[in-house]
């Protein structure tokens, strides 16, 4: 089957939406030495698009995983989790699918989840449970499993190793633009290669969002360092960045490890000569996460809100969240405002300790408040020009600890509500 | 000082905003014996209008309170809380400005707040801590009490029992109707009168809401009653109620009882003799909560969210806040689209107790889901005709328990947006 348009194939979301403003392009990827990819078209959307990725693992190959905590968790999210744990944490593919999230599908979902690993496994002469799946679309309607059988055949004689950017394409939803990182390292002096892609927060009208993430590297990691790294890395990456606060019922992020890199042996994540990794995927992940924010619905701003002084990290992190979702803060940003005022709201009502009294709020380097009211140096009109800029930093010194967090979010725009609101006629 | 406009003054909401389409009108208020009110201009908006409400009550009042639990409280609610703690529960007035919220202001706030009380026991012959005192609008603005001081004289020759309707335009923001309930019951036989009006959700830009309520009733109920009646009903009515989740800084809710009714003495709460007036006190406070929901910025749909089946009724409220909270939900509600896949998602991320095999969700009379998936009779040309109602009920059964709760909410629409962050230009 020729497939001339494929490669060169222009960003498949939904129609008609424009490239975020605050996007950025796919870096080159080159190739994960033991992993190939292949893109198909399932049919799971009206018009003409790629919608399935296969990805293959050489034997070997193990994959640590974390999942949405979601009380709906979709089939895919369950499939992936019993079969985490019936492998041992053993790879061999990765199929996912876009159009169709098949979440809140009961037992005919789980089947089609099974059904989906199964002909992958069959392609790949590897057991079901090696096979990782992942949907995202349309919720509470059964993943047609069959389109995706029919297609197995096509996409194992379509494996390559430099299909990365492809797959960011075909996994879109309603994203604008395709998201991928890569990074160089070393293990113990050997090289070391890294690449990931991910989806998000695009949404499938009249559906939900979900992030999905899927990272490789060639590095010769058991499954367990592997769960490790992933599991401390997504706290102050995926876990650090909000649109609106509405979590999925499918996020997934998987990292495969094929294991051809020619580092010595490494018997657990606390080794040092993992330091220089371990910066890499949190470099990887951080420039993924980033990524989901500057393609947030709507968003013409990317903000960082930097929360510091407070009793503890997760304080910190729990009233930059609150900042980070508060709809008055995200309506004044979009507004060019520097609205201390809605922040000091947004800071109080995050229920953690607050020194009200020694508060301060700065926009980039300018001061909006300190000591628990306006800023002696505050400056109407430096404050106004810098709120122009599409990326900003908001700084919060709540003025009780030690505790500190970053969190990255957008702005909420008339956007926001087309995308999510104008879908009926 | 003639005033021949007050008494029919339009509505003083920020200029140029409609009024809500899910607006009510004002009830015939009547008088409640024991308190009178006056209006005043005190100048903290640009444009003409009324923005000072006195309200007096006669000797023998007693007052309870409940305030916002934001970490940030206003220099006002400050003051209320210690002047009840102070004055063990007895009042003599309430002064409440609109255009300056007093919040974030330090010492000068705190100081401005006591003027004001002072200003006002001074007039009527009281103590400072019998005065409560209110203020809405701009934060991190020392209000200038002077201002209020200078108006003292005409307040008090104003002082009338007919003039809750003019108060509750007074204390108007950008509020687009005023707002005021009344209710007539019976204690022991003997006829008493509830009488509320409240302000919300509405903004100054470039600041933030108030809720401001106030209440009064002619029942000769102690303050430790009154107090306790108060609390226990604010759960299921005010606190009830999310336009965006974004708490106040300046929260307030104040019931005033003045004695007058020639009821029998009542010595506690639990008093069954007061089992009508409980109910009158409730349908007041939850017609002035729904009022400010039917007030939400840029709201068209008026909607009512019932969980049931949940852990505890603190478990259905804690996932009737997070779907009335969800943008995904608010604009799907706002597009007009029965969108149970996004409460789905909302009911999961509430982290409270969840059977997913047995969620159901109704719109109505129409069932979305059962059993953990699409109804069986889910009927799409009735539900998008249900769709377009502006009164909604969306219930949700979570499969677990007996837990139950009610929640108000409104949809998330561009004027939204357009209310909260165009005013920039």
């Amino acid at each position: 089957m020729s497939e001339p348009s494929l490669k060169d194939a222009v960003a498949p979301g939904k129609p008609g939406l424009a490239r975020s403003p605050l996007a950025v392009d796919l870096p080159e990827f080159g190739v994960i030495a033991g992993v190939r990819l292949a893109i198909g078209r399932a049919g799971f959307y009206r018009h003409d698009r790629p919608d399935l990725v296969l990805m293959a693992f050489d034997a070997g190959s193990v994959v640590g995983g974390v999942f949405t905590r979601h009380a709906v968790g979709s089939a895919p999210v369950d499939w992936c989790k019993a079969a985490l744990q019936a492998s041992g944490g053993r790879v061999r593919a990765l199929v996912c699918n876009a159009g169709c999230a098949n979440a809140f599908t009961g037992a005919p979902g789980a089947e089609a989840a099974r059904q989906t690993a199964d002909a992958a496994a069959g392609a790949l002469n590897a057991v079901e449970t090696e096979v990782m799946v992942a949907s995202t679309g349309v919720i509470g309607v059964v993943l047609d499993a069959e389109r995706i059988v029919a297609q197995m055949d096509h996409l194992t004689a379509g494996l390559e190793a430099d299909r990365w950017a492809e797959a960011a394409q075909a996994i879109m939803t309603t994203d604008t633009f395709p998201k991928g990182a890569v990074a160089e390292c070393e293990i113990d002096g050997a090289p070391v290669r890294l690449a990931g892609i991910c989806k998000g927060s695009g949404m499938i009208a009249p559906n939900m969002a979900t992030m999905l993430a899927f990272l490789a590297t060639d590095a010769a990691l058991s499954h367990e360092i592997i769960q490790e790294l992933l599991a401390t890395t997504v706290g102050d990456t995926f876990n650090a960045v909000t649109v609106d606060g509405d979590r999925s019922t499918n996020d997934t992020c998987l990292l495969v490890a094929t294991g051809k890199a020619q580092h010595g042996a490494v018997k657990e994540a606390a080794d040092p000569r993992l330091q220089n990794f371990k910066a890499a995927l949190r470099q990887v992940m951080l420039s993924l996460a980033q990524q989901l924010i500057r393609d947030g619905e709507g968003a013409t701003k990317f903000v960082k809100v930097t929360v510091s002084g407070a009793a503890s990290d997760a304080s910190a992190a729990k009233i930059a969240r609150t900042i980070c979702e508060s709809p008055l803060v995200k309506t004044a940003i979009a507004g060019e405002d520097a609205n201390w005022g809605r922040i000091v709201m947004a800071v109080g009502r995050a229920d953690e300790p607050v020194d009200r009294d020694k508060l301060s709020i700065g926009f980039g380097s300018l001061a909006a408040a300190a000591d628990g009211k306006v800023a002696t140096t505050y400056d109407e009109t430096a404050m106004s020009a810098y709120m122009r800029g599409k990326e900003l930093e908001i700084s919060v010194d709540v003025g009780i600890g030690v505790g500190r967090a970053d969190m990255w979010t957008c702005d909420l725009t008339k956007g926001y509500i087309a995308i999510n609101g104008d879908y009926r006629s």
